[in-house]
């Protein structure tokens, strides 16, 4: 039986809707058909049963894994939804991924919310989804459950995405940033700032054209590959919202410790240092998508270094500094001229809608 | 070390912000003050461990409940956030908790990922964050791991939370839309319509003002009651969006069996069939935030229905139809007039952001 409309805008009269309606998020047949030809499809997995509100995950299987359960979630609400080097679906399975595997997890498993402004076009959904699979097919996770929302016109800006994720923490791993250790060796796996900077420049409200591209990556390969080769690593973190700074500053206040890093020994790609530059833009605290920062013990610290350098995503991985003695809690920076400057937790922000 | 800040509308000056800023979300100091303040307050738990990305759940005693892990998300993008009988985050964390129950699941975690707009109040976060806490509590389930974005004013509609959950499934329980026979019972646990009838009012823009309050509730405790009354019933399902007659339609076409339900014997609240009369709603269609549909085999219909009239929120508990012969798919309703309609699935939208 048919039921009054309350929104006028719907297109009436069409058989296939290019755009979303709000129809799609009413629960009802257009919605099904929307998850089944777009997300379904897309996905396409035996766990994802559609008409089920839940995937169901063996138990016994999880267990063989490890003894823990890693269970992480975050929302996405990047602007622009496409940039130079991924999109919104590549980026909501990369941070859900990197958010398990820096706490030592295998990732498994995830879900994925998706609202959806009225009128984003069906194709651009097909093409999010279709980048949502392939990058987790890339990160061997599988997207097992899911929730489609629509929002009128106005009511959301294009698409917001949050997805959970679900790994296993194999047994012995231990990781935490108060774990950190007079001595201890602090590393990256590569150029900072590259998701920060790509995304401020797609924005075009600077009027800036660079090459620069986002980072973007599932990390799960090179956090195993660095916990096999230094397995004594103190604490492993992507820098994501609130860069390297902010990371550094949670290691010192958890540990309660001093860090100490290195100007000259941060990896940083010339146009994001000349971007930096012209803005006024401190590197450190430019987001990554790609990236870790590691805490190592230094009996570890040169395997650590080896295990990245040698992985794709860990070319220009770099020691930046260490734990030294200091106050507290206290971050500092040698600068490549020889002074001393502290890097402090990022304290507004410095570019809203990152991630 | 200060950086720039490009959104120039972030007070500046204040101490205590009372609404919430793009600073907020930024991934620095704010933000963890504000996730500090307000949910960590709120959420109060040992497993809510702000600086780490993930909770860690022990697999041994996931495994002693039962063999499957269940795993159900939903955002929430309802509007208006408050609603006679709850608000944004009751219903984050009921939609959550039950659909993992109805899955017969026992619910035991949840993610919670928050997208804020610019310039809501901190108290009203607080009083959001404060309702998802004592809603949890009362289901039984512990809020372990979240996230906060916050977006520029006019991207998003007030706040949209989106809940993720895990649950374990005990050993033997099998429910599935697909296991529904001839002959089997549908039940539902009390009157239909409640929550559609009660944003719609809330709204105001059908100028109607009624006592009508939303049914929003945790049913994991009613559908325990349930499936330990009668152990063979064979799928349960809460009709939110797309109320009853979704339901019903998905289960005809999983099954492959026809449904008649009588008129008669929905239950409905005279406010609701007054209201629905007045707008010429089919309030079998309307949302249900605290009901549960449920197919019990005809041998255990009795215990069923007593099971859920003794539990508080099944007081108005009825048996509404049963599985038919008839055309594979198809779901009929004898009217109280005597005839005979067909009750399709819903098609376009009813009413558009209901959950």
């Amino acid at each position: 039986m048919n039921v009054i409309s309350f929104i006028p805008r719907r297109p009436r009269g069409k058989v296939h809707v290019p755009t979303v309606t709000l129809a799609h998020g009413g629960g009802g047949k257009a919605m099904k058909d929307l998850i089944d030809d777009v997300f379904v499809e897309a996905f396409d997995n035996p766990l994802l049963a559609p008409l089920d509100d839940q995937a169901r995950l063996d138990l016994a299987e999880l267990a063989c894994q490890g003894d823990r359960l890693a269970f992480s979630t975050d929302s996405f609400v990047i602007d622009p939804l496409v940039f130079p080097g991924g999109d919104i679906g590549k980026l909501a399975v990369c941070g859900t991924v990197n958010d398990l595997a820096v706490g030592g997890a295998t990732p498994l498993y995830l879900s994925c919310a998706v609202i959806i402004e009225e009128g984003v076009s069906i194709d651009f959904l097909r093409q999010i989804a279709g980048s949502m699979a392939s990058t987790a097919r890339g990160a061997g996770v599988a997207i097992v459950t899911g929730d489609t929302k629509v929002v009128n016109k106005g009511a959301c800006d294009g698409m917001f995405i949050t997805t959970t994720g679900i790994g296993v923490v194999p047994a012995g791993v231990e990781l935490g940033a108060h774990r950190a250790r007079l001595g201890d060796a602090v590393l990256v796996n590569g150029l900072l700032g590259d998701h920060g900077a790509a995304i401020l420049c797609a924005r075009g409200d600077m009027a800036l054209q660079s090459p620069i591209e986002s980072d973007c990556a599932p990390l799960q390969d090179l956090v195993g590959a660095l916990l096999r080769a230094a397995p004594n690593t103190r604490f492993i973190r992507d820098p994501t919202r609130g860069g390297v700074a902010t990371v550094l500053n949670e290691i010192a206040e958890a540990a309660q410790v001093a860090i100490e890093i290195e100007e000259s020994a941060t990896p940083l790609r010339d146009e994001v240092r000349g971007f930096c530059d012209i803005l006024g833009l401190d590197p450190l605290y430019l987001a990554n998508e790609g990236k870790i920062v590691a805490i190592a013990p230094p009996e570890e610290a040169q395997q650590a270094l080896g295990a990245m350098s040698a992985h794709p995503l860990g070319k220009a991985a770099s020691i930046i500094g260490k734990v030294v003695a200091g106050e507290p809690g206290r971050v500092t920076m040698r600068t490549t001229f020889g002074g001393r400057r502290i890097v402090d937790m990022l304290v507004g922000e410095q570019l809203p809608r990152i991630c």
